[in-house]
């Protein structure tokens, strides 16, 4: 992956969340002028000292309107947000980050934006924790942003939102709103509900169920533990998308059930259905790019057998310190009952190969980067 | 957690996959004799290569019948090797692990099984891998393990089978079969299904809104990876049950579905019916036990403060192992953006506290353990 080059000199971030704060840090990494703002004048000032930029005085940016002013608010403020931006003059190009494109382009157009200096956006990244404190500025690294242009929007616009999304290291991917939304409700939306529906049926099960309950029920429900409020906001601005798959799951199940009762009452043919919509579960999920669980995908991974002992890490840190490779991550394999385990370096894609060789140089059993 | 006391002097481990030989490795580590047996020879003598025991001869433990025989079959085939077991007289008492309780048990007294010298065993403890390679001898530690006697289990095998997953370090749990049944329904293998009906939905949807999928999908879907036959069985010997409760989540499903129809038709009430789903949804997943996404409950974590330099690791862990202290596993947050970044550093419980004073007396900033 080669550095992003271009992307604006000069930037508004409105909204100083997770998302916003994340890509103000990746910006000013490049050198790029950024003032914050916030209803919260808490959370813009915490993200100034983050080193995210400078908070945006009342009267606005000092020199004039910015390259570019993203609106990092949720979906149902981006319409308001924009006609309070394109008032002040915030910026020559305005672009958002929310999760569904289509309903505040129409709420937008029903305010009297200007759709010439607005091209919707919305970087596929994300994390379990909020806030400006939880920010990132390589949350966008290697993951896709999509970015939806209207027949409306200048092209200039569309340019400096493009380069503003590889800035920050993503990788922009140009849709039509209305398809961004049918495919988020596919892979974000609907998967939201479902993953509330099963967790749904455990508020009123017996505590000594749950006890027993391991990481597979955690990973089915952990996203319903998103905020109920933003949630409600995706939702019912994606509502007719998301309805109609979420219709197509609750037929499966309705399926699976009643191949269940058949399968109860002893016949054969249905357990070999059973194995059928197994099947086609399982092909479902080969289908989604990447690792599964694995790291992100920036990183490469390297592999090394160690012993288990206390001294054993301290002298690999130290080889890979010598070799003047930067870890960004680290797990451990091993079983107490084995004498060997395995250690995992997560390292830039470009670290890997001269970590390996001077890993291997200095005796120590390395696998290859896969 | 104190060490484990007790357990069998001698066992035989039937079926050496990923369970049957973290059994025999846990067994091996307190220096209990174990024998070993499995259908594919080659996987036999790969646990035995691995330490677990010494490949069962063709005709018995030499000795005589062992303590207890653990039979580590998938659920359908159970009763049989019950019954096999039996005849051979491999043990003084039996017990399995099967993740359904009630059908083998039903299947063992249908073949003429002797039930007083079974108690049916499910150690709550897996992961994604498999086979003997993926074995760890702490795979139970701190878990739970149900055993589920009948009225015709002698005492004593009940406390052998009890002794045996303590000596696991598992935490023993005893409950009716037919309970364990309808609780491990709600908590497995209802969220197999309910992954794989949402996966079921990705297995011809588009290439390109595949590739925006983050790791919301991955989560709610991974379980559906698992082997479909393997799960047809488990799912066979368990539908009513499982069938129940599938109706529940499809029914909530249903209402979710009418309820976004409503927003989508501009109703205010529905709007706040959809924020009180999500609440729902999110108290059910506030009652499942354990740190989300966290670490195996059997480590504290120490926070550590690190400075972003190749040289930092090297030297916490140089630290951590003048202080005595094995690191069983470490995970780096840290943003490229940020000079600093925080190390999680995971220890046996008794560690936390002296590693945490050993790093604070260095100068490291340290977070108390939680």
């Amino acid at each position: 992956m080669s550095a992003p080059r271009g992307g604006p000199g000069c930037a508004v971030v409105v909204g100083t969340g997770l998302i916003g704060t994340s890509i103000a840090l990746a910006l000013r990494g490049r050198g790029t002028e950024v003032w914050l703002s916030d209803t919260d004048q808490a959370a813009a000032r915490l993200a100034a000292e983050l080193g995210a930029g400078q908070v945006l005085p009342p009267a606005g940016r000092p020199g004039g309107p910015a390259d570019v002013a993203v609106l990092a608010v949720p979906p149902a403020a981006v319409a308001r947000s924009l006609a309070a931006a394109q008032r002040q003059r915030l910026a020559r190009c305005y672009t958002d980050v929310a999760s569904v494109k289509e309903r505040p382009l129409r709420e937008a157009a029903e305010l009297g934006c200007d759709l010439a200096s607005f091209a919707g956006g919305h970087p596929m990244s994300g994390r379990e924790r909020s806030g400006p404190a939880a920010a990132r500025s390589d949350l966008f690294a290697g993951q896709p942003w999509v970015i939806c242009p209207t027949g409306q929007t200048a092209a200039s616009c569309v340019t400096t939102v493009t380069e503003l999304a590889r800035a920050c290291g993503a990788q922009p991917v140009q849709l039509p709103a209305a398809e961004h939304d049918r495919w988020v409700a596919l892979i974000s939306h609907v998967p939201h509900l479902v993953a509330g529906a099963m967790a749904a049926r455990l508020a009123d099960a017996p505590r000594g169920a749950l006890a027993l309950a391991g990481p597979g029920l955690r990973d089915v429900t952990r996203i319903a533990a998103g905020d109920p409020s933003l949630w409600t906001e995706i939702l019912a601005a994606n509502a007719t998308a998301v309805r109609e798959i979420l219709l197509g799951v609750a037929r499966q199940l309705g399926a699976a059930a009643d191949v269940l009762a058949a399968v109860a009452a002893g016949d054969d043919d249905a357990v070999k259905q059973l194995t059928a919509l197994l099947e086609v579960s399982r092909e479902g999920v080969a289908r989604i790019p990447g690792k599964q669980g694995g790291p992100a995908p920036h990183y490469t991974i390297v592999q090394v057998v160690i012993s288990d002992q206390p001294g054993e890490l301290a002298r690999l840190f130290a080889a890979a310190g010598a070799a003047g490779t930067n870890i960004e991550d680290v797990r451990i394999e091993h079983s107490p009952g084995l004498p060997v385990g395995v250690a995992e370096l997560s390292v830039r894609p470009e670290a890997a190969e001269p970590l390996s060789a001077a890993l291997a140089a200095g005796g120590w059993p390395v696998a290859s980067p896969a």
